[in-house]
């Protein structure tokens, strides 16, 4: 058996009020950390801790580096934003386990949570995510767009609210039109659509739409889409921003 | 405008590990804390600090007291388990705002997130949610049992993960083998199925098992049931516990 450790952290969302003392400690205990740089750049440097800083997208690449850092006996922490099991490194760093070297699948590999965007995005709105919902990524790398819209309609006609991740990139600039455009045969015009960018950081911005202008809302990797059911509500509230929530209760004729 | 103040805050599951600090700063400045009992019980006392706690079940009379009570002016808190907007108070809450006097309206109510079951209970057992998921509580309290059953069927056959809230209660026996049998009907018998109790808690237990086997089972309203996909795999580690995981990628088949 190794001496060594993977701790796989998510940092939550935007700045560290977010972060956990689980996480916290868990930072503080490494002697390296891997990650997308810019979650990196929010975990203050200490001395001797090593750091390794990655671009998007090089997600196995950098499974695999701190993977071998940890079997070579390092305890090593792999910073994600938000939850690290939601759309983030824990299921690539599960993959590279499973197909690597025998010596990493009896290495100390712990998962550390974090709060994942929907949560913060919906925290900051109301109670969107009041009632069954579902969390859905709108990026077509790793499964076709067909899938994608087979799970929009299966999602919005039983009545699930839906949080989509990676609404737009720069490579896939079509996808959320598409999507909205696909959610408007199942759903009314008047649908609540919340949308979350950059929630915790100094530009933060919650909005609230229609399903009917949704696509016409500016979206990017940093934003974070929530679509209500026929029964999301929204509440005006004089000389505040208003509160979007799905009710707790369902009729069959929800859906 | 009423000077009170009411924050609706998320303790994550079990100890306070998971506390973040936004969550600790607000129930630390509140004049009254408001909550189920057993929530309430992980906060320590604070002396001048009220305390409201109340049982299972009376979300509606505890929601519209802490707004009463923030109405007259003082900074409340409710206190939650988990996530306060995942099948916990914030919708409650919601409700009550726009059924209520005017004056909740303008109220101050923030929301903080935190820690939702289904996000600690994967983080123990690897990476179950890695790819698309969707919460679905299995509680016909407040919708029809034909509801959750199409639900179930739709989040099965277009390939979702599926993370079961509220399973199993004493006066809901029957419900989750039925909708383990319901799966069935979508799901090979293989299907890796991962429960989750009391996570944080000194008695905190997770196991896995197959979908063939689920509802043999215990399970009860501390429990959390992760359902994967044709895709979930489960990762052999020797000397250690198993990993499940939902890889990242899926095919047209995989639905």
């Amino acid at each position: 058996m190794s001496g060594g450790r993977l701790a796989v952290v998510g940092l939550g969302p935007g700045d560290l009020r977010y972060l956990t003392p689980e996480a916290e400690t868990a930072l503080a205990a490494a002697d390296a950390l891997y990650g997308y740089g810019p979650y990196l750049d929010r975990v203050a440097p200490r001395a001797g801790q090593r750091r390794y800083p990655s671009d998007n997208r090089e997600e196995v690449a950098r499974a695999a580096a701190a993977l071998g850092d940890a079997a070579q006996g390092a305890s090593v922490a792999m910073v994600c934003g938000g939850d690290p099991g939601v759309f983030a490194m824990a299921a690539a760093i599960c993959e590279q386990i499973e197909q690597g070297p025998a010596s990493w699948r009896t290495l100390d590999v712990v998962f550390i949570p974090g709060i994942t965007a929907m949560l913060a995005v919906a925290a900051k709105i109301g109670a969107p995510l009041g009632h069954d919902f579902c969390a859905l990524s709108l990026s077509d790398n790793l499964k076709p767009w067909s899938l994608i819209e087979r799970r929009l309609d299966a999602a919005a006609s039983a009545g699930f609210v839906i949080a989509l991740y990676n609404p737009v990139s720069r490579a896939r600039p079509w996808q959320f039109g598409n999507a909205v455009e696909r959610l408007r045969r199942h759903l009314p015009e008047t649908t609540p659509v919340v949308f979350g960018r950059a929630v915790g950081r100094p530009d933060e911005h919650v909005s609230v739409t229609r399903l009917g202008e949704a696509d016409a809302t500016p979206a990017d990797m940093a934003t974070l889409v929530i679509v209500g059911t026929r029964q999301t509500r929204i509440i005006q509230r004089p000389g505040r921003s208003p509160f979007v929530y799905t009710p707790r209760a369902a009729a069959e004729v929800s859906a």
